[in-house]
């Protein structure tokens, strides 16, 4: 991995894992757009699916990644510069396609500051609680017949404070999710739900739509 | 167009005026992703060249649209809703894509919350300054020989109250920059220019990557 922490971005293989990416930051006081669970597939696996838990834009925080298409072909996509996006956009399909657009190679994420961060949980009663401050990540788990809902969260340490205040609840610790996902995660009725999906061992893509079949076909 | 203020969206039809959706938003406290300036190509015009003057990742802020392709199909892209977008975007490669995906027929922009806003204009010495609070909006203009630096920002009173203060100069107003680009506003050395390019009377489009090329063929 590739850590830029003035220009605050990483440059990461597919292959890395998401707590490894962790691990790289630790102490830099610079933060990715996931959280500390490990997930099947590592980052190349959390970027075909469109990321995990965030309550933000995911797609805006890859900057770049470089991709192998269907048909083999080795694709570079976007770069390292945040505000000056200048179109023709790439990246952006390619995160959340669940593999119809191919493989990732390598993925540059954007890294943000934060002085403090904290990861809770309380017990879940199935309904998403309206928080503020609004944690970047939020999910619910089952357990042993328990509802289970995790935050993390970073930022200043006010803001953190703030909302540890806010959410209450125990702490948690980096968790290894995989085990979950024998057969690969996928969207469907399962023990994970996040903002966007609930996420099922073995689960299947979300239907695409036919005009982003075609470009598939294309790549 | 189509205003749903409590949602804080707008439906607009690709040949909407820029100033026209202003007008429309006038006195909602709600705010487009564009400065109060009227460019070549109104609505659809602005989401073909990827935006204008944002500091920010604009893509993020066209919600959905609906769009011809060059052969003539007629795709439904993105939705209404901000956080949880799914995957599949055909949106985001749509956004600077300089026609090549096809022509925008609507736009359904995210709009932003402030109390109050400001368009100020200095004189510009050809730096780009580090302006904090740094302005939503900024580009500078070349009028009778005399370098214009413009700023427009909106937000909270005292947010937009210090920044005029830090950005001084004097209040500037709407403004019809549609006679700069009677052959049509593209990228290349001209009078005109913001974060991302210099815009040029008959300018062309950015050359896209031959894997983009594919995509909009494949349209």
């Amino acid at each position: 991995m590739e850590l830029h922490a003035a220009d605050q971005y990483l440059v990461a293989p597919a292959e890395a894992g998401l707590l490894e990416v962790y691990e790289r930051l630790s102490g830099t006081g610079l933060f990715p757009p996931f959280p500390p669970v490990e997930l099947p597939g590592g980052v190349g696996g959390l970027v075909a699916r469109g990321g995990f838990a965030q309550a933000f834009f995911f797609p805006a925080e890859v900057l770049g990644l470089t991709f192998k298409t269907p048909k083999g072909r080795v694709v570079r996509a976007g770069g390292v510069v945040v505000k000056n996006v200048q179109g023709y956009d790439l990246v952006r399909p390619f995160v959340g396609s669940f593999g119809l657009l191919g493989e990732a190679l390598e993925v540059v994420f954007r890294l943000r500051p934060g002085r403090a961060s904290a990861f809770l949980r309380r017990p879940f009663s199935g309904e998403s609680p309206a928080l503020s401050p609004a944690p970047r990540f939020l999910f619910a788990l089952e357990e042993g017949g328990a509802g289970w809902l995790y935050a993390y969260h970073f930022g200043h340490e006010k803001e953190v404070a703030r909302f540890q205040e806010a959410f209450g609840g125990e702490e948690a610790g980096p968790m290894d999710l995989r085990p979950l996902f024998p057969q690969g995660m996928g969207v469907g009725e399962g023990p994970l739900k996040d903002l966007r999906f609930s996420w099922a061992d073995g689960g299947r893509a979300p239907e695409p739509p036919e005009a982003f079949r075609k470009l598939a076909e294309a790549l």
